[in-house]
């Protein structure tokens, strides 16, 4: 097969177009003769394609203007302690929820300099399921989410009422489907999933958190210098934020997030109606809290888990192996997946279990 | 003019090889039908291509067995600090040496979270030259410097004899020529100028400067976390780092860190003998401490600056605007820049100046 259907779990799948436009962008930047890669930030060149980026994020996840946008480095893993050291005034504490690997790396990082709560977890099941029904005190300053767990293949579909404002870590799955920003006082996300390559990262705070810290942090950890910066306090990750920016326009050129949701409900319907009518295939997620970005499943058989793999690398479909905590099968079909790809998946699945039957 | 020169002082020219290839890779990476940008930084595809980047730096820097090679995020900007939170132990002290805004940027880091001494400085004449001969009690943990100094165009061109391990911000001159390891416990750069794209930061430590702190630190501050897992704690800035590995095999294939060394003097050296030739011209910097990477120059009637920043362009030379700080004008020739765009320029500068004669 000469043409590969990327199932990857991040860094992912990002639209053909925005290969060809970044491909050409290295060469020759919009006729400019410059590459994207050597042009200064601080010029005509970039500033343009940062404060489209912005705008689009806005436009597209429906921001009040009373939220900020910053691209950051760090990954996620640096909002992790960056949140905590921003948003968690001395004295008081946060609620965190456990959904996984990320909530659990999320919930370390901030113990270690903070007073937090973990007031819900799915840990017992292997996180196999989105907690409900919890309790949420407003005393608590915030409430620290996980949007999608990549890793076990759940996803909130509901939020839980909350009383006091959501941090959520929404890296695997931003920009798959509309969100209700006024639940949210923060939002962070990696961009390697839905919004572009490795190494920049989408953050959002909404004005109220701030401002609440007496504590004097190093520069560049501090949310209001990039926010009065227009993260652009120290050089900033250019080409990644412009494979973003290529990424939001091809969101918005589709119909924006609502139909995106619709074509990503359709999209992972294909594999869990396989899952659903094929004992063969045994899901991990419980079906009410099924993530329609990473859909995780075993074989029944396990001893058979080899040859599926090869069976599907034959058919072209890559990087479907499950991650070691959950064992088995991941596919993960992110706003870039096209329906074609994940149709492909679901024959090969049902040919396999045929074979086997 | 559809050919343009990039004088820019960061992001800055790479070379044209460079870019051809990093397009290619976008649209299919050697020949495996994905793209650079959605391979998975946990894969067959991407960590060859890290692990030559880090051979490649070990090898073109000379360094021994005992330094550790890390590419973080973040920038030049957060090792200010990170420098300090893992290398100086708590009841010691650093000394800084100040020749400029990027090393006053970490000066004022460093004294939000611990105590050190400016031992030097060259501000009285606005850091037109390096200070030499001070004293550097072996009572401190580390020297600071800063070995290129963009804005102002000045450069170290011998080191101090310093008893205690240097710390150095090589940002905007690494890999431009030859340097002694031995005489560094750290060094850092920004990949904006030499080395690739904006996004990654290079880090190199010597083991025997770690392991001295108590403090815990969030893990992605630690330089032993990123050192145990090869850079790959979280997902690395995968693009950047693709391209900082073709901008050193490039540099591999010139014939290393002596042969650009060479050439980036003879480069220099059109430039600057323009300026002392022609009184027309007035560098910034004092002779002795010139910069190979930037060179600095005011207009001796400054009246003129806009004309010729016009006529310039107009010769197809880009980015020559000079920093607030200094004025006039500034020509980056970083690694990457062709000789005949230096000659250009010079050529350039010799007409400007005959015509207003």
């Amino acid at each position: 097969m000469s043409h590969i259907i990327n199932f990857s779990a991040g860094p992912s799948i990002l639209p053909k177009v925005v290969f060809e436009e970044a491909s050409q962008a290295v060469l020759n930047l919009n006729g400019t003769g410059l590459s994207i890669l050597e042009v200064s930030h601080r010029s005509a060149y970039f500033e343009p394609i940062l404060h489209e980026a912005m705008a689009l994020v806005r436009e597209l996840l429906g921001l009040p203007d009373d939220y900020e946008v910053m691209f950051l480095s760090g990954g996620a893993s640096t909002q992790f302690f960056m949140s905590v050291m921003n948003l968690l005034p001395e004295g008081k504490k946060a609620a965190y929820v456990d959904t996984g690997v990320w909530s659990s790396k999320a919930i370390h990082e901030a113990k270690m300099i903070a007073s937090i709560d973990v007031i819900a977890s799915s840990k017992d099941k292997n996180y196999s399921y989105i907690p409900k029904g919890f309790d949420i005190s407003p005393d608590f300053e915030y409430l620290h989410t996980t949007s999608n767990n990549t890793i076990y293949g759940t996803q909130y579909q509901s939020w839980p009422d909350s009383p006091i404002p959501m941090v959520c870590d929404m890296s695997s799955d931003i920009f798959s489907k509309p969100i209700e920003p006024h639940r949210f006082g923060m939002i962070y996300a990696g961009a390697q999933k839905n919004l572009g390559p490795a190494g920049v990262t989408l953050v959002i705070v909404r004005k109220d958190m701030l401002g609440k810290i007496n504590k004097t942090l190093p520069t560049m950890l501090r949310y209001e210098t990039h926010i009065q910066n227009e993260s652009m306090y120290n050089t900033p990750p250019v080409f990644p934020i412009y494979v973003s920016m290529l990424t939001l326009r091809w969101l918005k050129n589709l119909g924006g997030l609502g139909a995106m949701q619709q074509m990503n409900e359709r999209k992972a319907r294909h594999v869990y109606d396989v899952i659903d009518s094929i004992p063969f295939y045994v899901g991990h997620s419980v079906p009410e809290d099924r993530s329609r970005m990473n859909v995780t499943f075993n074989l029944e058989d396990a001893a058979l888990n080899k040859e599926f793999q090869t069976y599907c690398e034959e058919a072209g479909c890559d990087g479907l192996k499950g991650h070691k905590s959950v064992g088995g099968f991941r596919a993960s079909i992110y706003n870039a997946m096209p329906e074609d790809g994940v149709k492909i998946l679901a024959e090969v699945m049902k040919e396999f279990a045929l074979k086997h039957a």
